[in-house]
């Protein structure tokens, strides 16, 4: 008389375990003080740690601002680019006067609402065998 | 003498159901009649019921408008923003005179282009425990 | 006395491979040579063509620029509206006087910089059933 052997799922998983690929996802949330107006914040590094966490191998990371003012964006850490940046951003929509802008009623951030549109609110990137590119 | 029993797949597969992460993919268009040439509309709602009809609890949805002189963006839903965004991309991206743009042969749109640009094709959104964040 | 089958792995797998999406990616990296400081270059052919060579159905693909001078998007290949983006876009963020850019020493970009940002780094498309939208 036979029977099913003990543990029947374990072996057949493990076996075909190269077939399958089993999907994970892995959230997490960064915090920030800022505490100027405006900042350029470099994140790679809390970026690269949440990969590491996640033990994702391969797949899409998606790091996207939570703020309507604050942008999630790819490019050089130099700060002269981010002068230029800021003083563009200025000239494109400027803080002031505070007034030009319908949103200002009790707030001043309009320009922001603006300029964070030019930046973008996300960026989706590759991870390939684990080095995000 | 033993045999399989009736439907080892079926329990296999149950029984290691948060082992195995079963994905799943959904999709909707959204058709929405514009009665101005600019308009800012709303779609959140129809976003989160997207959501539930998908059975989705944790991955990534893409929104992204199929025109591609339309945007899908993420911000304030406040009539002083909206006016805001559309006299700012106005002065950005002037859609007059409509002989300034090469594009505009038998068309008037290309203003249309470029403001689409600045706002963004779509956007991509962390799903949690089937809520957007 | 009765064994197990000789190839249950086989056999389950194969029965429930419709409530088995198993998930695959792809990735691959397309190079240009681009002999203009400015150019617009129709990729839709190339993007196809990974699509076929990746087997995916449905899904995701993200098309990302990975120089941050460069921009990925989706709009008109029109000739008439290229002329109109390169001309909006040194307009808004024009090239000279370089000296105007903290950037620019030992370099002569800043300007591609800031362009980029308002074009975009990169576009996330659905697949469906094997044709991308």
């Amino acid at each position: 008389m036979g029977r099913l052997p003990p543990t029947p799922a374990t072996i057949i998983l493990s076996f075909r375990f190269d077939f399958l690929h089993i999907m994970k996802s892995y959230r997490k949330e960064l915090w920030f003080n800022v505490p100027t107006r405006v900042a350029f914040i470099n994140i790679t590094s809390q970026i690269d740690e949440c990969l590491d966490e996640s033990g994702v191998r391969e797949g899409l990371v998606l790091i996207n601002a939570m703020h309507i003012t604050a942008s999630v964006f790819i490019n050089d850490d130099e700060p002269g680019l981010h002068h230029d940046y800021d003083a563009w951003l200025e000239k494109l929509a400027p803080h002031a006067p505070v007034s030009q802008y319908r949103h200002n009623v009790g707030e001043d951030n309009a320009d922001a609402h603006l300029k964070r549109q030019i930046m973008g609110r996300e960026v989706v990137v590759a991870v390939t065998r684990s080095s995000s590119r």
